[in-house]
């Protein structure tokens, strides 16, 4: 263990934000990270610029989005729900409905998942600034990035987002463990003007990482390790550049796509080109296939984990993803195993097909 | 990344959770594992047993039972303080007192930081038992353990604990990022007749983290790597013995002490035999040497980290660690660095009178 | 570094000769491991058995074939040479008609490549005992095991093997760095025996490392990271047993055969099934495709090192290799690197067609 | 396992070569690096310049210096033998005069031990090619540098060094297997000018290797591991340039020498200080006290690997390795441990006194 108090300490911590700063697309602002999942960060975020009571603007279009809605509610905020199909994201209109008959600005802030991890749904964050500004609506706009940050585009000062959620595990390519947080100046002074009767908090509170991360430290124990290992991620992705980083991600994310298209039954379960991610593919098996029977296949028959159907789409769906330090030869071995445990489970699918598919995309290079 | 949904990963959740009961000594109750520090398994043993408002009783005696005292008062909480001369720790009779007076049974938990790791101070858990049952009182039992279990005796069940902290960076001995929280059945009792308008959580909420835990599953991404770390320590300690880790710590750490009393001029700041602990030694320099030049030059000249003197200790202390995989001879080598930068900023002690005082008890073995 | 001199290295060294000779299939005789190549121990097996001057039977069909014989000649051994087609492995009638033909039993051993690395093909050792046999030539069988031991049939003893050489890079799934020796009684009564004229050497004499193996040490520093991953690496393969390790070799290479089969004008340099081997393929590329394009696209394009054609095979061929940890996913992966670097360099094979034909192989599972 | 055929395995090949011809001190000239321990360098460097029957001068004074002369006897070469006592080094008066004698300059060779790691004597190099020098004498010179070379001043071109050999697991800090060897112009023109009817030789041959590394590559699978530990060694010790190296070795060295000098009735082995090794103490434990004992109790009762008495000085003397990686901090643990197993088998030292004036001097810094 690195002594978290050593003097040379901060020459680590320094460098570190600023540069998750440069991921995140940010010149002002702060970053936090916190021991934890991408859950704790959604957790600091609201505790830390909302209070009990405020009236929330937010969408329902996946387990991810419906966790975060289910957090927001046991926090005591009152959510403005969106229900939308599972397939499309942040329903654009319905947002400016809302806010434009919120003629006293009763909402304090409007949630955006921008990458729904279950449905393989990328959502447009832009829209939501556009609609915001349009409807000239002051409150907060918090995006869930959890798997969407450092892989596919995300312009948090030019796009106007106050909170940001990623996590280690995705985009950064490392361990699980660390929740990361970017802050917009406008949400820091909100927080600093924030009613004390607001709810309590203290281990994600603003207000101890601020007093601490300005000379260098924390203020408990971070997860040392994992800083270092941000630190050579960091390195990796601002050395490629973020419009590369993202195009790579485009480029792998298409091959996917073909595949599921040359699978005969399947699809995806976006809703549409405009909805589908580049980080992660959920794919519908065809009528008669159970999902789990492929998931289980995959994992026992060929050691490989495909992702879930989840919640509603429990035996409907499994899901492939494809963020992170990959290349496409992995990404034709990963269809391989998918293809093999799609025909084992019954589907009637050409073997062979979705890589060869992928394989003609990934040929034409970028 | 290994797939926390994947179907085989609750053999490793399941023996996981049951062994790190073996390790705070409870047959019953449960213990949760969250990617956090240990400060976070303090919020959560709060949110998810007491209510905003509610009185409880308290002490302070170094950093870290005060920074516990602050988030108790800032979740909420009215706090019973006992100040206590940092040098001692949790006052039974203070303790007993305040108990006695509380007729009605308002106070609904008493706090208890087993091993204050700014002073090196272990307090009297099983005395505090004693003085709960002798007052027949039925609060709840909080203790802070995190630098204290897996090291030195602790016995959840036996002395009637009722929510026991730790982390993975200390006893444990892995990198930070697992905040370990012990609860007794009494304890989860409590959680779940909570009043529903008690503290919002999420994050650390213990029924997520039952509902999932009870299929072998996290309710978010959980550390999976120090899971793994923590299978592979759970072996190492089990297979010592819990008894044979506490007696090895013992003698670790009287060898440190015999330093101490070796050294002209140094002094624990534990206030006596039965406070100094056996997991870290905050040691006070000699009048007229600044203890921050101690641990600037055994940091700089010795690539030696000695804890620095926290709060009110700052330059009148500094600490030496000696829990977790340490042998004698590394214990010999922090004393020199400690003895050199001792000497350098002006300490009148004789060269190499600590490590020999030391020698001569690890020599007599154990 | 751990002390290779320590009271409890020899608990490592014991245990880990002994089995090493279980994956040889050997109850007498002994294994030296060298920190060298597997080159080493061919030149161990030469210098501690033979004598300058010496006749050996040899065969050429490839290009480590072709460096043991250069080594033979360099070492001043006399070498009748089989000259063999490249694609076929030793030629046992050619071996029958020589030994036959040495009434005086001139020759003092006989060279056999069990796996030539090269094309991909695999000799029949087997047959090569029953020559000996059959002729009742008392030659010394040696065997160049590099790319066999561990991962195909290998019977040192029911085989009556004499001198088997492997390495630490292969079946053994380590780094490399380790040259291993099998050695019978037989050969070692010969090493007793052998002119005090004979060769000279010394790093890789079997004196020394006899008399300090005995005693549970090296006569010179071991490689011992390599040793603890020799540990690592021979509990793995002995837990699953040598005849499942040989059967998951053959299931794995299978699906690469059929891979080769379904690509249009591509195909094995092995002469047939009977020469195919199970650890590498070497393919021929299609008329007017130059193999050196195949291996740079998939390094470069496709971040897939695939095996340079060697020596006469140098643009006509490139090889894949399938032993050691790997999975029917890998290999569809490295498939389709083939597959798409095939294409961009002009073949005109069916995209996909090879990674087809390979799940319909290991769909069937094993 | 990365590709050792790889098109881009020349950048790191290149190099690395390069820059070990740094740390060598040489601009002309080669390094071969092999996958072997130093012994196999040894041979190497014998077995590529020399013929069987060359006259060479040696002298004897450890049982490393010892076993490179029962390496060259058994090579086959005619060994004019000065024996020196255990505790000195390379005789320079009886190489004077041996070589003065040689008018006819039969002596084809003189070798020189460094650092006999034996008994932590270093030898006067420098001296020797005066020597060679002020008697006209045309021998090539032969040095091993094993436990010197990348620790105390080695210029092997200043020096007019021929072969020096040296090891990946003492100054390069890595684990064993690479037997590093470099050779000067003269040794390489020999080399080429050599008798056909010469030694054998294969694996350790310069010509194979030449070939290979001019290309970039290697005649034969590699330690690719290692090649990439080397890389990060390189860095390191060239970032702090040889001189602070050869310094900073001084420094740590003269530390534990002062606390031998403090342990009464110990001394060491070296004859006095002009024989001092600056990278490993060799210690003759007092009257009555066997090193046996010393060092089976350092091992058993405290975890520390102190170096045995070889050969003549077994239960006589104990040895402590300072070279690579180390801080004064880890000595004064080091030295901890033999004072107490010193105690413990008797030795009527006082405790702490070594440990009190290694820190005398330690803390004096450099």
């Amino acid at each position: 263990m690195e002594d978290m108090r050593a003097p040379d300490f901060p020459e680590l911590v320094n460098g570190l934000l600023e540069d998750v700063k440069k991921v995140y697309r940010m010149s002002s602002g702060r970053v936090f990270v916190f021991p934890s999942s991408g859950t704790g960060a959604w957790e600091s975020a609201i505790t830390n610029t909302l209070d009990r009571g405020d009236r929330v603007l937010m969408s329902r279009f996946g387990q991810f989005s419906l966790l975060w809605v289910d957090m927001a509610q046991r926090m005591g905020l009152e959510v403005e729900l969106c229900e939308v199909d599972w397939g499309k994201g942040v329903p654009l209109e319905a947002y400016r409905a809302a806010l434009a008959a919120d003629k006293d600005h009763s909402i304090k802030a409007v949630f955006a998942t921008q990458n729904e991890t279950a449905t393989g749904v990328t959502s447009d964050i832009e829209g939501v600034r556009r609609v915001l500004d349009e409807t000239g609506h002051p409150a907060l706009l918090f995006v869930d990035g959890v798997s969407s940050i450092a892989s596919i585009p995300f312009e948090m000062e030019k796009w106007g987002v106050d909170l940001a959620v990623s996590g280690s595990q995705k985009g950064f390519m490392l361990p699980a463990g660390l929740g990361i947080l970017g802050v917009s100046d406008k949400a820091l002074e909100v927080n600093r003007r924030r009613n004390k009767a607001g709810m309590e908090r203290c281990y994600f509170s603003f207000e101890d990482m601020i007093a601490l991360n300005d000379t260098g430290y924390f203020p408990y124990t971070p997860a040392t390790q994992l800083l270092r290992g941000l630190r050579a991620a960091l390195d990796m992705l601002l050395a490629e550049g973020m419009e590369q980083v993202w195009a790579r991600h485009a480029y792998h994310a298409e091959g996917v796509r073909r595949a599921v298209a040359a699978w005969d039954g399947c699809e995806l379960v976006a809703a549409g080109p405009e909805w589908a991610s580049d980080t992660v593919s959920a794919i519908y098996t065809p009528e008669g296939v159970d999902a789990r029977d492929v998931i289980a296949g995959a994992y026992k028959k060929y050691q490989t984990s495909l992702g879930t159907g989840l919640n509603k789409l429990a035996g409907r769906a499994f899901r492939i993803g494809h963020l992170g330090s990959l290349n496409p030869v992995m990404l034709c071995g990963a269809l391989s195993a998918a293809e093999m445990a799609l025909i084992d489970a019954g589907a009637k699918i050409t073997p062979g097909a979705g890589v060869a598919a992928a394989q003609d995309h990934y040929r034409t290079g970028r």
